[in-house]
């Protein structure tokens, strides 16, 4: 592929300033060919063909305002490809738009090429094997200081994230906790999950309240992926020499009225760690997760569970649908079957 | 000393629940003789008389409600002892009460005596080389992980932690930066204690503007000794891979109007680490803390700064005074003059 390249390109945009929440009408899908092409004279670029894109909503917080129409993390095909790295018919997974044609402008940084399992869907690079099941990884293992007999509580446990922090401490021998949004949910965290126990959170007035029903004697770790009234209860629920490990603010991501932290006083009396952290910063370890992860998964010891919507078009609404807690298990948008 | 031992005494007691900020009216001196007494068959039990009394914060909170009129920390002289460890003249520190005479109940756990040297005064073993000079130390080295050139933070700088914490951090190789509630403590940080800046910050309407206007770089380490909007505004200002060492909460001490902490999301971009502490878990480091810090006070490379109010009498006021920010430096009661 030299010079410009110009393919009919269908992608999601947002409109504008998203005010909260978003909605479907902050969205809309976009026809043309702009967009795809490249000029000469810099580093050659592969041209992908989108498989699979993340409904991801944290990325709405980080990029607000302004808003730029083409991020999210996918599994892509390469088209096209004078990159010596790649080649047509490699699988990659990265930083790409939602679109169904991307040419990536920064490979080194941010795509990964896939060596492609046949026990393993290809939706499973942007969940499980992806950044967010890498993220429970990095995050449990590296953050939590996790050991055997230890109380682990982990809010949005449903999630991508969740659902393996929560399968990982089982394995490690934590007892485990998990909070969703839903009784569906909760019924997958026990019985699909094998969760100690989880309660829906929507029924439950008093957090601290609850946090103390299931868990009685406190909390060693809490996997935190929602902050505000959560995190504030877990806070009151800490046992000494605790540790918070601070993945998600989801409750705080409506900007309109973020709800304050009271209880951090806690940290101190409880001698407590709270750490934020990123998976990026923890990329040496990717291989022996992929490898541990395939491995857990291919011996059906972890389970997984996604929420796909088909098409492009689908996104919007399971963008949305997170929000609400719609999905259940990691949402995925299937842009093109293979 | 044999039996029921009955000295009269004079003590501060407090009448009754506080509601917010304690007023000298919520205290009142009681004399009597009752309480100094013990019962035969225990552990031996030295009697003590009162030297110097701390005054303190944070104590309200602890014991809140209900509210117990006899806990404190100070420097006493053994009056009269059966206790093997302890004889009559012996300087101890250690919890006592408010009041001019103590029996004290658990001898091993709380109380240590201190080896006299001739030019450090006995009142600083409440302050510089007491409780506070301790959590400063062990907060600074065990709970900040300081380098060289990182840019630390501290709140209620003049006080007896926030004195100590930038001076060690001054000789550590930090950038040091400290706020305080009156221009008078400000000048001191600048002056006495050799900080690299420092502000009131009760002159600043906008305390995120003020941060970035001292550390236009960003903070590495936030010495944090009263959390509220202070702590929120340096969450916006830590750097990648910060720390925050949690010590106090003065600004939550009002339970009526606790404010809530809004940027918490900072600590995951940031990938900052927030800790509490109790200088309790960190004994063992005392004898080369007394060392360390006996040696740099006398050479000269750290200053000390006390306000010393004068008989038992003046303990509810030097309280009270605490929470306006009166006092200059470490609060200090003087209850019997040697």
């Amino acid at each position: 592929m030299e010079g410009e390249a110009v393919v009919e390109n269908k992608r999601i945009i947002f409109k504008g300033y998203i005010d909260g929440i978003p909605k479907e009408t902050d969205m809309e899908v976009k026809s043309g060919g702009e967009g795809v092409g490249r000029s000469g004279g810099e580093e050659p670029l592969p041209l992908l063909r989108s498989l699979h894109a993340r409904a991801h909503a944290p990325i709405l917080r980080l990029l607000h305002p302004p808003f730029p129409s083409r991020l999210g993390f996918g599994v892509s095909r390469v088209v096209d490809s004078d990159h010596p790295d790649f080649s047509a018919g490699d699988i990659v997974t990265g930083i790409t738009g939602w679109e169904e044609y991307s040419v990536i402008t920064r490979t080194q940084q941010l795509m990964r090429k896939i060596l492609r399992q046949d026990d393993i869907p290809l939706s499973y690079y942007v969940g499980l094997l992806g950044m967010p099941g890498f993220t429970a990884y990095a995050g449990f293992y590296e953050v939590c200081s996790p050991k055997k007999g230890d109380y682990l509580f982990v809010s949005a446990a449903s999630g991508a994230v969740g659902q393996l922090v929560g399968q990982l401490a089982k394995l490690h021998g934590c007892y485990v906790v998990g909070s969703a949004g839903t009784n569906q949910k909760v019924d997958l965290l026990k019985n699909k999950f094998g969760f100690d126990e989880a309660f829906n959170y929507k029924d439950e007035p008093d957090l601290d309240a609850a946090l103390k029903r299931y868990l009685p004697k406190g909390i060693d770790i809490y996997f935190d992926n929602v902050g505000g009234s959560m995190l504030d209860a877990a806070l009151l629920n800490m046992r000494v020499n605790g540790r918070i490990a601070v993945c998600g603010m989801v409750s705080e991501k409506s900007l309109s009225n973020p709800r304050g932290i009271h209880n951090l006083s806690n940290l101190i009396y409880k001698r407590v760690r709270m750490q934020g952290f990123l998976q990026s910063d923890y990329l040496h370890l990717m291989p022996r997760f992929l490898e541990d992860v395939g491995q857990l998964y291919k011996q059906g010891k972890i389970a997984y569970v996604e929420d796909m919507s088909n098409g492009l078009e689908s996104a919007p609404a399971a963008l949305v649908g997170l929000y609400s807690g719609k999905n259940v298990g990691k949402q995925v948008v299937c842009v093109c079957p293979e």
